[in-house]
């Protein structure tokens, strides 16, 4: 048995993606509500309840998460006794955003230039150093466009310090990017990696809305800096299964801009546009299996469903139209499914889009 | 929720495709070991228990079943409080050889030769009508080769008797066949129709055991053929969902075999060989949804595990290879689990289905 913590929709997919090679699952959640309920043996408690984390070690072979914000010292605990992967020392990195991007730049991949800052006076400091606008982020606990502030004149910096002050905190250039990608890579406990198209995102208030893949005109050279990237990631941090980058574009640089060690939104697409699905990847990376194919099968786009859901109808009417619903109740701002597109050629795809993103906005 | 009577592997594989649609699962099976019981709400009991049907009439939306022996009488039970689909009379027609074969045949699909026998008298006069080797069936309860004796000379016909005698039987030609095919289509309660690529089956000792779609070297005249043979059974049994219509093919010629009401293992490679899979599109259309499309995405062939597991990493390391296991203990003869190969071409796809071959056979 597989353990999961969390038992959203990214558990709920690596459990539909899991079944068919014989695994099972348990996912500890504290809503009885959640995703995978349906899917999974659910432990309903908190994710540091210590006998729900001890039944997880006793009954899993193996314990992976779905969330980057599980804490560590949960991972830890399970650690003790079975295998976790990613491993929990992962999460030390991926759950700070300073510590991050100090290990980016280490390995050779650029980021916008930051400061960490901890006063109102390095506040201050830092905002001339890294120059305006800069946006100013909790070094920890910020997903999807939370615990962060974009600071364009000296004057914004009293209200972030309102809003953000008494956390560590980091300040980043805002960079002024063509676009932004995402890279998603995979490895075995063997060593064993692969790494798929390069993807490239829209976002929107900070929540991912549109990816296209592979990131449409992107230079041959620019997918493989991003390759190797993340294979050199991957090794620096003896990491098992699959790896999320986002990265910025600015011209033919690639810019670092965080990581996250799980499956990823922006790499949905993969369940149909891909050989291999990073669910499927990632479950064969963590039970130490042989890792499949990350290429990909024509060109795909993925449209995520937002806050309420059109009628699904509508949309399988859509030709090479995939519904993937997450059984959750509407509420504003939240991912409730996502519907991915498959099609030959990219003027098809573009078509196809269009059609989709009219039923969708 | 949706109703499936019969727990087996096309249950799960029909809420495998479900959840991305939202829907929820349960099921009915003797067995507490079947191997839907982590992805639905299993019942356990008997196909004619009337506490069990009642249950599913009563919470589920819409009732389908995993294979064509449900009691018919089950499903008309069901169907006076939910819909059932395909419906209840649909059973009559599949489960008895002859109705088949005369639906068929009213219908302009040509058959083997048949006669319908019920005494050792009647017996002999069949083998000396139909002419020798023919097949002499029961008219009900046969399947994956179960209920069949070969009959090669007037001096097997005692021995014919002793195993089948005493059931209505039907006595066909034993045709010498090219080889056979099956055509999987697909109905919505609207009367939209959908007929996946014809394809081609091998069995050995009455079971399925490779499988390729679309079907090699297929004449484009039998592919239409076999559309318009199974768009006419659909009409003419107002047929809502999946429906498997297995083929001899003999030249330029079609001969009807049998049907499954349901979905078929000859149809297992639309998971990731078709644009839309034959669980999904079951699904659409008992649950009144557009049909997908059904095109086929380049070459498939669908190999089952039979009897005994190969390890599974050693599949996985095949490129292109999808592994497909149904939980379920090896037994000889028993469906454990089936690999489907893609490739772009049909040079790659045999390349790779001889490696396949060698780990399974």
């Amino acid at each position: 048995m597989i353990g999961v913590l969390g038992g959203g929709q990214l558990a709920r997919m690596l459990a539909l993606a899991g079944y068919p090679l014989g695994e099972r699952f348990a996912a500890v959640d504290p809503s009885p509500e959640c995703g995978v309920r349906d899917l999974a043996r659910l432990i309903v408690a908190a994710y540091d309840d210590p006998d729900a984390l001890d039944w997880i070690a006793e009954h899993c072979d193996v314990v992976t998460y779905e969330f980057e914000r599980v804490p560590a010292a949960s991972a830890r605990r399970i650690a003790e006794r079975t295998p976790v992967h990613p491993h929990p020392g992962v999460l030390d990195v991926a759950q700070d955003r300073l510590i991050e991007k100090e290990l980016f730049t280490r390995l050779g991949l650029a980021t916008p230039a930051f400061v960490a800052v901890s006063t109102r006076a390095e506040l201050e400091v830092a905002a001339a150093s890294v120059g305006l606008p800069a946006v100013v982020k909790t070094r920890r606990e910020g997903y999807d466009g939370k615990g962060q502030f974009v600071v364009r004149a000296r004057a914004d910096l009293d209200r972030c310090w309102d809003e953000l002050g008494g956390k560590d905190l980091i300040v980043e250039a805002l960079v002024d990017f063509d676009r932004e990608l995402s890279v998603l890579a995979v490895r075995s406990a063997a060593g064993e990696a692969a790494v798929y198209p390069v993807v490239e995102n829209l976002h929107h208030r900070g929540i991912l809305r549109v990816a296209r893949a592979p990131a449409p005109a992107l230079a041959p050279e620019l997918q493989s800096a991003a390759e190797s990237y993340a294979r050199s990631i991957m090794a620096e941090l003896d990491y098992v299964g699959v790896l999320a980058i986002e990265l910025f574009q600015l011209g033919d640089r690639l810019l670092g801009n965080e990581m996250a060690p799980r499956v990823h939104n922006s790499g949905h697409w993969t369940i149909e546009g891909a050989v291999t699905s990073q669910f499927a990847n990632h479950l064969r990376a963590i039970t130490g299996r042989p890792l499949g194919s990350t290429r990909a099968l024509g060109h795909s786009a993925l449209v995520n469903l937002i806050g309420t859901l059109p009628d699904p109808d509508e949309i399988l009417r859509v030709e090479g139209a995939h519904l993937h619903l997450y059984d959750k109740e509407p509420r504003p701002g939240r991912k409730l499914g996502h519907v991915t597109l498959v099609a030959d050629d990219p003027d098809e795809l573009q078509e196809r889009l269009g059609r989709l993103r009219g039923l969708v906005d």
